[in-house]
Parts: structure tokens; C-alpha cells; sequence
């Protein structure tokens, strides 16, 4: 197997597009299944969804939710039951007729989402005001038919997903919760992905359908593109009443509850590839790298060879002992060169070489992943390699983060918007908060508003499209 | 809400279905969705699995395998490759024929498990020897219509599982790996369900539409039927033929690949409640118990209150910090008695009382829920309550040893056997290897070949239905 079936063959910047698909598919995250839009994932790309679960779960764990299960199939009846909520979804739902031979009566959704199903239980489990809070989130799929091409994590017809429901009694612990979990999720994606996120309101056009109101956090890939990293919804009581989701407070008198949905995808996966990986291959921020160090022994001769595996392998144990996931490539008949560029290709954030030279001179050489830098350290400073990931770890956000304020600019005129808008961005422009101006600059500029900042609100600018007086400065930019 | 509410009102004895029901909902572990065939898991009852998971996941690693993700649709054409395990699942298929409003082409099968689908993968990932063994497991849900009764955990169209595939270079290899899996499996059902299992072979007639055999545990229930903990195939080349499943070896030359698959499903929580459970409910074994202890400060004044909470709390801390799962019942308006019913339904191992007489004398009422038993400890000894978790976990092992033993029976005479047989049981009896005799047994008695214990074959004895040369002495049982 030579250099360039594994390698990358186009750059990051000429084709964006195929650069990712060959970085997903060569670094052996997932795969195409037979089905058009349904993808597969490799143990390296599941191993990072278990590393964000795990995250996850101990955040929500701490803030009183616990998990669940739902079954995949809604009834069509149930589906229809919020009526916006239902018109939204409809064109994207895969359908269940028939069982064996049989036909199936009413037909059966695959779960695009599951508040008609959970608020049907959430009904039944909830009678008194001891039965709240309720919060239970669900790990599953949903499954929405994309028409456009597939584009792991980003563009799949099923999706490994999380989905939150919450029950409150009051409007304002419910509109709390919504801003606590966006919270989750904005630390954990930036302190786990090393990815930065703007969050914030959608506008009334671009909020979830059945929502009172939706928040998100936003990133801005590097080819100017904004991607929607996750979702926090306040319901309000728009489920809870056709559901009849009510309780009875402590004088016994009968109240709708408030309710709240939220979600993240493994399009957070597709964030991760994007934001960092470079022209040799994926990039991996360490804490959710499956294998966070490789040593790739060095020799020429037998003689050579023992002494290196002895040392490397001394080296692997101390490593393994501090709860590093490190990796011995001891693949006999590859050069020191191939396993290298298979390494970089795969984004494992730290490798070390150890030669005889460096046993010499007891030291061994180091080589960061995410800037290519290489550097010698003593193989009795070994213990140090958990500081290093830990630098790479903050080095990587940090380098996120400049890179997404190069491409966030302040545009407050249009011409220069549409002008500049071509080649993509964060663009800070105020709106009036009309959906006439909303749709045209959609229209003619193909850009969203993506986010309304929090804090962005009330501002003493003129709308960038109509010049009325504005009352937010919300984030325009071209969507996935 | 009065005590009769919350109760379980029939005995396991007098209605062993009607009780099992009762058990599942009330102690809140599922409830039925509103399709037929489905149920959902509430976080008591989810909480198992994910403990069962996260045991089952380090088992796993420690053996070289890791965990991946398959779509759940998988087109018609797929599914029928291997044409007799098609005819075996064909009739319990869920079949998608639309998307929208959009007719999809080939057929989609909901999963009824994952062998094409995963094939279809492993013969493009697999190339040479040197990407063999391939390990990988999936957590997800498979569906397989159910028309008899809907029964939580036994009979659902949708179930969650586990579904490992391994592919391998040699038989011999594979083999190992199908008696490594079941072994993974029995013993985490002995230490964690504290139920015992016979591990074996499944007859011709009952194993794996596909496999070349079928490896499986089995335990019998309090209500003498058997019930299928697990399986693990020897699938030998009969899908990676079809599937073209193949690797060059070192010269270079094609093999067909050797294969194995495995599985358990939430079944296994089924087989704890109905194993354990008592006519006051549930009875959890502490290694999966959501909550190992519960505290119920006791208290008639103001001034009372507010000692007995504040050791309560001290005594919680300490548990805590230890890292067992405790809860503190400290509800308003509800009588100790009211609580104690309450959790000894949840099936909570170890209640704690702690009241001003208690705080007095410095001790403390233990009580252990899987016998009733009830213990005085004086307050300082507070950390014996890990070994007293322990122990529990072990007596309910050994208890339900016992009784396993109790059901199984040595039978050499048919008139016995079928007369017994209505009472059912675990029923030791020589069978002479042919189907004529397993399915006249069947017929005429309900029971069917169970498992055939390693080490039970090659037996001197007389098939107990043919009176001819026996082959081995396979447990006869009827099934759920």
C-alpha cells in the first residue's frame, strides 16, 4: 500500500467539500452504508460520540436529568396532533406500512423527533406538582429523508442525536432550563471540541417548529459557512395543551405545564473535522481522541530493535498508569515514514519517535499533531506528556477562535454584505426584525440570520436592508 | 394516593403475568407506548441497561472489541442475500415504503438484526490479514413484529441489544471467540442479575437462521419456563461467502473469512424482575440498582426533625463519598410507613431508619430488601453498609441458585416428563440427536430443546422419547 491511496490528494482550502469526504472516509470514521443519505461509523468515529455521551451525561447528571428510551415509531395520528409541528416535519418522515405481509393500520412514523410521543407519557406520569421538575433525555437516532448528496455528520437521512423533554411548573424554571443546557453545551463543545460558539435567539423564521421561541449556538466553518451546533427550545404551554401535559399545584388546582426540548447531533463530529483538520489529514483535540498518543519505535537492526520496544514499551506504561489512551505501533515491514503520515492522517494529537540516538541521550522526540511542531523532551519527563495534551488541548481552541474572529466582520452597509457575502463569514449587521427584510436578504444574498446574539438586542442601528430603526445585531452567514 | 395505589395487588404465586406487569409499571421501570407491541423505558428502568451496558462495554474493550454504529434501514435486496436467514425473519419485518410522499424504491426493512448490513461493510474494510481479527459491537435497537400480547422486556417489536460481529482469519479462532463471548455474558448475568444461567448448544431446530451453531445461556424462571438469556453463533463462512467477507493472507493468496455473532437484549432485565421480584414488588440486586440506598429520616416534632435530618445527612455524605448511589427520602406529609412501602416496591437493596431513638442509643435499623431481613448497626459503623451491599449481591446469587436447582429435574421416563411437564421446569433428558423425536416432544408436551450443556454430550443413555442410543442430555423446558 503506497503513500497515496492513505493520503489526502487535495488541499483543505482548493476543495473543501472532497477534502472532508476523503478525511472521513480515509481516516476511517464512517463510511457509506447501501442505503443513499445513511451513513456508518467506524469504532474511531463512534469512540468520539461515547467520548461526548460520556460528557454529556455527567452535565446532565448534576442538573436532575436522567436518561430514557423511546421506541422509533410514532403513529401518524399521534404526529399530526400539534399541527405546525406536524406541517414542518411531514415532508421528511419515512414511513412504516406494512408488518411482514401485513398492512399496518394507521401508518407509522420513524421518529423525526419525539415530543408527540414523550408528552402523550409525559401525560400520564405527570398529575401533581411532586412529579416536577420531570427531565429525561433520550439517545437515539432521528431520522429525516435529506434529498440533497449524504455528507457524514452534516447531510444523513438517520442521525445519532440527544434529545431532551423537560416538565415544569413555572414559565420561569422552564425559560431557565433552556439557558442551562445551552450552557452544557456551549462549554462542552468548546472545552471537549475545541471549537468556539456564538449563542443566542433564532429569529421567528428560523426557530423549531411547535417552539415558542429557539436558542443555538453557532460556528463558523472555515470555508465561511455557518453550521447549527446544537438547540435549546422554550415550548412554553404550545405542547402541553393539546398533549394535556398539567398538574395539580399544592392547593390541588389544575395547571398546563411548561415545558422545554433540546438537542445535539453528531453534526457536532462534523464540526470537530472541519475546524481542524489540515491537508495530512484529521485533527483531533485530545480529549476526545480515541487514542490520544502513538510512539512509533525507530531502528534499523535487531540489535537496535530490543533495546527501543524495551524503552518505548517502559514508556507506554507509565502513560497507560496515568489513564493516557496510547498506542505502540509495532507493525512490522512499515517504514517509520508510512506510520507517521497513517498517524497524522488519523488526527492522533501527540507522537513520539524513540530511536537509539534518543536513548542515547535519554530523551525522545515529540510531535504535536495540530501545529506540526516537534520537540525533544527527556524520557525521564515522560510525566509531562499530560501537561502537553492538556496545552494542545487549550492551543487548539485558542487557534478556533482566532480563526472565527478573522472571518467575523460588522457590516452595516449592503452593497458591501452582498459583495462581501460571496465569499462567506460572520456577518454582524442590524436588522429591524421584519420577516419581509429577513426573507429578501435571504433571497438575494443566500445568508440566514443564524443567531441573535444574547446582549445583541436594542441597538440604536438602522436595519442593513430596509434602514429602519433595528432592534438586534444578528449573525448573517450562508448556512449547510 | 393511598396505599392501594402504589401496590402490587395480586401474588407472584397466585398470577405470575399479571404480577410481572404490575411489577414493571408500577415500580416505574416502562410503560407501553401507544403503538401496539412497543414500550418505552423510564429512567429507572433505563438506568439498568446503561449499567448492564457500561459492564458489558468494559468487558468488551479488555477483549479487543469496539463499539460502532449501523443505520437502521437496510434495503430488501440486502437483507435477502443470505436466503435462509431471509425466510427466518421475513415474516416479523417492518417495512418502510415511503419517504414524504415519495414512494422509496427497493424496499426498507427496519433492522431485525445487522448480519447483511454489517457484511456488506466488513468485505469493503477488510483487505489483508493484517485487518483481522475485526471486532465491533453495536448498542442499538432491533424490531421484529410481535403479535401476541405485548409483555415489557419479553415481547416487544422493539427491543434494545447488543449485536457484536467479529470476523476472523481461522475456524479455530472464531470458535474461541463464540465460547469467549458467552462466557463474557454468563458471568456478567451471574455477578450483576445475581441469576444463575446453563450455558450450551441450541438444538439444529432452534439455532440461528444462518449459523453453522448456536451457543446459549439459559435460566429458568420462578414460574418453571425457560427463558434465553443470550446467544453467540459460530457462523463458520455462511455469510462471508454471499458477502464475500475475504483477506489475503501473508502469501497473498484469498481466503473466505471465518465469522461470529452475538447478542443479549433487555431481556435480561425481564429475567432480573421476574428472578428477584416479591409480592411486595420489586427487588434489585445493588450492582445495577439505580439507587442501592434509601434513607427515611424518622421524626414526630420540629425538634426531633431537625436532629435526625441533620444525621441523616452526615451518614448520607459519608455513603456518598464512597461512591454508593443513596437517596435521602426527606417528602413532607408522607407517613415512614407510606415510604417504606414505596421503596420496598422500587425495590431499593437496603433501607436505612433513622429516628431520635436511633440517634440516641447511636445506632441505626437496616433493612435488606430481597428477605426482609432487619438489622440494628451502630452509626459509626457506616462504611461495613459497602461489604453489607456485597453480601446482598451474593445471597441473591446463591438464593437464586436454589431455586434454579429446585426446578431442575433428572428425567428418564416420558410418562413422567409429560405428566411433570405441566408443572414446568428445567427437565435433564437423553435425546437420541434427531428432529423427528425433539418435535414429537414438542408437540406433545410444549417443551422444547433448551440448551445442550457443554459436557453433556455422549451419553450412555436412552433417548428419553425414542429409546434409542442417546447423544446427549439437553434441558427440555417450555419458553416464553
Amino acid at each position: 500500500m503506497g503513500k497515496q491511496d492513505v493520503g489526502i490528494t487535495v488541499s483543505k482550502e482548493e476543495d473543501f467539500s472532497e477534502w472532508y469526504t476523503q478525511v472521513v472516509l480515509k481516516a476511517k470514521l464512517a463510511d457509506y452504508a447501501p442505503v443513499k443519505g445513511l451513513i456508518v461509523l467506524r469504532p474511531d468515529g463512534y469512540s468520539i460520540w461515547e467520548s461526548l455521551r460520556s460528557t454529556f451525561d455527567k452535565k446532565f447528571a448534576r442538573n436532575g436529568i436522567r436518561n430514557g428510551f423511546l421506541p422509533i415509531l410514532i403513529p401518524e395520528s399521534l404526529l399530526g396532533k400539534e399541527q405546525k409541528h406536524f406541517a414542518g416535519f411531514n415532508p421528511e418522515v419515512f414511513w412504516v406500512t406494512h408488518s411482514g405481509t401485513n398492512e399496518v393500520g394507521d401508518r407509522l412514523a420513524l421518529r423525526p423527533t419525539s415530543e408527540t410521543l414523550a408528552y402523550t407519557l409525559y401525560s400520564k406520569w405527570i398529575q401533581s406538582w411532586r412529579d416536577l421538575p420531570l427531565k429525561i433525555n433520550f439517545w437515539n437516532t432521528a431520522l429525516r429523508a435529506e434529498i440533497k448528496a449524504t455528507k457524514p455528520f452534516l447531510r444523513t437521512s438517520e442521525f445519532l442525536w440527544q434529545e431532551g423533554h423537560t416538565v415544569h411548573s413555572t414559565k420561569e424554571e422552564a425559560e431557565k432550563e433552556v439557558i442551562k443546557i445551552l450552557d452544557i453545551y456551549k462549554n462542552t463543545v468548546e472545552e471537549e471540541l475545541a471549537i468556539p460558539v456564538t449563542t443566542g435567539k433564532k429569529s421567528e423564521k428560523e426557530k423549531f417548529v411547535g417552539a415558542e421561541y429557539t436558542t443555538t449556538m453557532e460556528s463558523i466553518m472555515p470555508d465561511g459557512k455557518a453550521l447549527q451546533m446544537g438547540t435549546s427550545h422554550f415550548l412554553a404551554q404550545n405542547f402541553s395543551k393539546p398533549f394535556e401535559v398539567k398538574f395539580a399545584d399544592k392547593d390541588n388546582v389544575e395547571h398546563f405545564a411548561w415545558q422545554t426540548s433540546w438537542g445535539v447531533s453528531w453534526r457536532l463530529i462534523g464540526a470537530m473535522i472541519m475546524a481542524h483538520g489540515d491537508d495530512k489529514g484529521l485533527v483531533l483535540p485530545p480529549k476526545v481522541a480515541p487514542m490520544q498518543v502513538v510512539i512509533v519505535p525507530i531502528y534499523k537492526n535487531d540489535n537496535d530493535k530490543e533495546n527501543v520496544i524495551t524503552k518505548v514499551n517502559e514508556i507506554a506504561n507509565i502513560l497507560e498508569l496515568k489513564n493516557i489512551r496510547i498506542h505502540v505501533d509495532s507493525r512490522e515491514e512499515l517504514t517509520p515514514g508510512y506510520k507517521f503520515n497513517d498517524w497524522e492522517l488519523k488526527g492522533v494529537p501527540l507522537r513520539i519517535e524513540i530511536g537509539p540516538k534518543d536513548i542515547e541521550n535519554q530523551s525522545m522526540v515529540l510531535a504535536k499533531r495540530y501545529n506540526h511542531e516537534k520537540m525533544k523532551m527527556g524520557l525521564n519527563e515522560v510525566e509531562n506528556i499530560i501537561t502537553i495534551l492538556d496545552e494542545i488541548q487549550t492551543e487548539m481552541l485558542k487557534k478556533a477562535r482566532t480563526e472565527a474572529a478573522d472571518n467575523t466582520i460588522d457590516i452595516e452597509n449592503y452593497d458591501e454584505f452582498k459583495m462581501k457575502m460571496e465569499k462567506g463569514g460572520f456577518f454582524n449587521s442590524p436588522w429591524c426584525g421584519k420577516l419581509d427584510c429577513e426573507e429578501k436578504i435571504k433571497e438575494e444574498t443566500g445568508a440566514e440570520i443564524r443567531v441573535i446574539p444574547f446582549n445583541s438586542e436594542n441597538t440604536s442601528k438602522k436595519c442593513i436592508y430596509c434602514k429602519q430603526q433595528s432592534t438586534s445585531v444578528p449573525i448573517f452567514a450562508r448556512g449547510y
